[in-house]
C-alpha cells in the first residue's frame, strides 16, 4: 500500500512468474516451459552479421520483416499479423481491444476454470467480468459450454495449459460461429507441439471473429527475446495497432524483429525440435505413468501430471527441487494435486524420472 | 469503427510517430530526435560475443544487469531503479500506476500546454483527466504555476519537447515541495544534452514524490533498441513493478538488458557524443539566427525554430522533405508556426543550412 500509487495499484493482484534460477546456480528447469534447444542456427547468423550502428534508429513500428516472414510461413497477409514484446503483451493489448469493461457492460469474458493464470490478471486490471467455465472429465474444454452463454469475448488456451489438453479446430469452429458477435481469442503458445499439429489460424477466412496468439518463446527457442504475435483479420489487427499506439508505438526492437522472422522461416529446424521434444515426452508420459502417475495425454511441451496415492504434489515439487530440479506447482484449490513438468532433454528427463523413482520409493518405505 | 473492437479503441485517439523513411530511401533525418552517432563501442562487443543459445531462457524480470549498471552511474540504489520497453512504455506504466482515474478523482493530472504529445493520448487511454498549463514567455514553463493548483499527479518533460527549453533543478524540487501528495513525473529523455548538465535524480532523498523518467534512446543512440528507466524512491518503483507484473512480466529481453548496460556503463564515450551534439546545436543555432530565424536557446538535441517573417512554417518542411531532408512540423495551433529539427552530424547540419538558406532566398525573390 502507498499513497503514491492509484486505486487500481493498491488493489492488483499481480502475475506471479516461474522461478529463474540465479545467475551460475545449476539446476534442471523444467518450470517455466522453455525449449532445451538453441533457437535455430540463422539466429545466430544474424546476430554476427547485425550493424550495431543501426541501432540508434527507431524500429519499424509494425515489425515489417518479422510480419512478412509470419504471413509467408502462415499463409496469411502481413497485414492479418500484429507483433508484440511477447505473447503477454499482446494478450494484453488483446483484452484492452476486444474485450469491454464492466462500466460498459454487465457480460463477462468467458475462460476455461483452469487456464493460464495472466488472464485473470488482465481481466482485473482492465476491469473486465470474467466467468470461469468448468473443465469436463480428466480435464477437458468442452465447446457446447461456451455456446448460448451471453458474454463480451472469450479466450481459450490451446493447447489448454496447465492441463495441457487440447481441443479440435472443428470445436474451435463452434465456438466462434456460436458467438458471432463477440471476439474469440484462442491463445496457441503451445500449439506446435499438438501430434498431430493443427492451427485455428485456418478458420480464419471463415470467422472474421476469430484473433489467434502466439509466440516464438516456445517452439522456436526464444522466450529471452520478447516476440509474440497474433494472426486476425485485418479489422481486429488494425484494432491491435489503435491501443498500441495509444502506450508505445514500438513494441518490437530492431534486433528482435530480425533474429525472429530469421528464425520462423527456418521451417525445417523447427519442426526438427519439436519431433524430438515430442518424442521424449511420449517417454516420459511413460515412465511417470510406470511410476504411477496419471495424466492426459499432452499435446504441449509439458505435462500435468498427478502422482500416486501416497504422494503428496507439494512435497515432491520441495523434494525435486532440493535435488536440483524446479518443476512448478499450482497452489490453487482444484490443481494443486498435480505438477506442471515442462519436456527438456532426453537426458535431463531421464535424470527426472530417476529422482522422481526415489521419491517413489521412499514413500513406498515409509 | 468495428464492432469487435470495444468502447475505448473506437473512441481512441493513438499517437503518431514521426515518419521512418522507407529502407534504401536517402534522406538527412531530422524528425524523430535521433542521435546521428552509432552506440557505444562496448555495445558492439557484447553483440559479437552474446550466446545465442541463452535466448531460449526467459530473461530477468527486471534487467538486474542493467538497472545495476544504471545505479552504478547514477549513484542510487538498484531497487531505486525500473527498467522498460523504451521510456514510452514506462510512461504507460507511470500513468497506470501514480495517476488517478477520473472515475475515482475530480482531480486533473498537470501538463504543460505544450510538451510530448504522448501524455494527452496516455491520458485519453488511462481514463485520466487532464489540465494544460500555459507555458510563459518564449515557452517557457513556470514552476509557481503548477503550486496552489489541485492535481493528482504531474507531468513535465524537462528540457520540454517540442519546445527544447528546461527549467532549473531549484524549480522541479519547488514543484515537488509545493504537491507532497500528488508524484511529480519528469521526463528527462533529453537531459542530457542540457549545458550544463543538471539532473532531478539529486533531488530524490529529499522528495519521496518525484519519478524521473530516462531513455538510452536518445543520449546512448539506442532507439532501436527500446530500453528505458525509470529513478524514483523503492516505493514508487515498488507501484511500477505492480502495473509491470499485471501486464508483461518480462518487458526487456536479455539481449537488450546487456547491450544497454554495456552502453549506460560507457562514460567517457557518451560524454563525447553529447559534447560534439552541443557543439553543432550551437552552430546551427547560430546560422539560422542569422538566416533570421527566431528560437529559445535549446537544452536538448533537437531545437524549435521559428522561420523569418514571409516564410510559412509547413511550406518550408515541405519543401526540405522535397530536397530529402525530414524535419518535424506539428499542426497544432500555438506551435504550427515553427519547427523541431533534430541535431545531426555537422555535415548534415551544413547541408540542412544550405537548404534552408536557398528556402529564404527564393522567398526573398518572390
Amino acid at each position: 500500500m502507498s499513497k503514491y500509487w492509484n486505486k487500481k495499484i493498491n488493489e492488483a493482484e499481480p502475475y506471479v512468474a516461474g522461478e529463474q534460477p540465479k545467475k551460475g546456480q545449476k539446476v534442471i528447469k523444467l518450470n517455466t516451459n522453455e525449449n532445451p534447444f538453441p533457437p535455430s542456427p540463422r539466429a545466430r547468423a544474424v546476430l554476427r552479421s547485425f550493424d550495431v550502428a543501426d541501432l540508434r534508429l527507431y524500429p519499424d513500428t509494425n515489425g515489417t520483416e518479422f510480419i512478412d516472414a509470419v504471413a509467408a510461413v502462415e499463409g496469411v497477409k502481413s497485414s492479418q499479423v500484429f507483433a508484440g514484446n511477447g505473447s503477454d503483451e499482446v494478450l494484453a493489448l488483446c483484452f484492452q481491444t476486444f474485450f469491454e469493461k464492466a462500466e460498459n457492460t454487465e457480460l463477462p469474458v468467458l475462460t476455461p476454470e483452469f487456464s493460464y493464470s495472466f488472464y485473470p490478471v488482465f481481466e482485473k486490471f482492465y476491469d473486465i467480468r470474467s466467468k470461469k467455465i468448468p473443465l469436463g472429465e480428466d480435464m477437458a474444454v468442452i465447446a457446447d459450454d461456451y455456446i448460448g452463454v451471453p458474454n463480451c469475448g472469450i479466450v481459450i488456451a490451446n493447447p489448454n495449459a496447465p492441463t495441457s489438453r487440447s481441443i479440435s479446430i472443428d470445436e474451435i469452429r463452434k465456438i466462434c460461429k456460436g458467438n458471432p458477435d463477440s471476439v474469440v481469442l484462442i491463445d496457441e503458445a503451445y500449439a506446435e507441439f499438438a501430434d498431430p499439429y493443427e492451427t485455428a489460424v485456418t478458420l480464419l477466412p471463415e470467422c472474421p471473429n476469430l484473433a489467434v496468439v502466439r509466440t516464438t518463446s516456445k517452439s522456436y527457442s526464444l522466450a529471452g527475446l520478447r516476440v509474440g504475435y497474433a494472426i486476425a483479420s485485418e479489422e481486429l489487427i488494425e484494432g491491435l495497432k489503435r491501443a498500441r499506439d495509444s502506450f508505445n508505438s514500438y513494441p518490437t526492437d530492431r534486433l528482435a524483429q530480425k533474429i525472429a522472422a530469421a528464425a520462423v522461416s527456418d521451417v525445417k529446424y523447427h519442426k526438427e525440435c519439436i519431433s524430438k521434444i515430442i518424442e521424449t515426452r511420449t517417454y516420459t508420459q511413460d515412465e511417470l505413468r510406470k511410476l504411477g502417475f496419471t495424466m492426459p495425454d499432452s499435446s504441449a511441451n509439458f505435462i500435468f501430471a498427478k502422482p500416486p496415492v501416497g504422494i503428496d504434489a507439494e512435497s515432491l515439487y520441495i523434494n525435486l527441487r532440493g535435488k536440483g530440479i524446479l518443476v512448478r506447482y499450482f497452489k490453487t484449490s482444484g490443481i494443486n494435486d498435480r505438477l506442471r513438468i515442462t519436456i527438456g532433454t532426453r537426458e535431463e528427463m531421464e535424470q527426472f524420472i530417476a529422482a522422481v523413482g526415489e521419491e517413489v520409493n521412499d514413500a513406498k518405505n515409509r
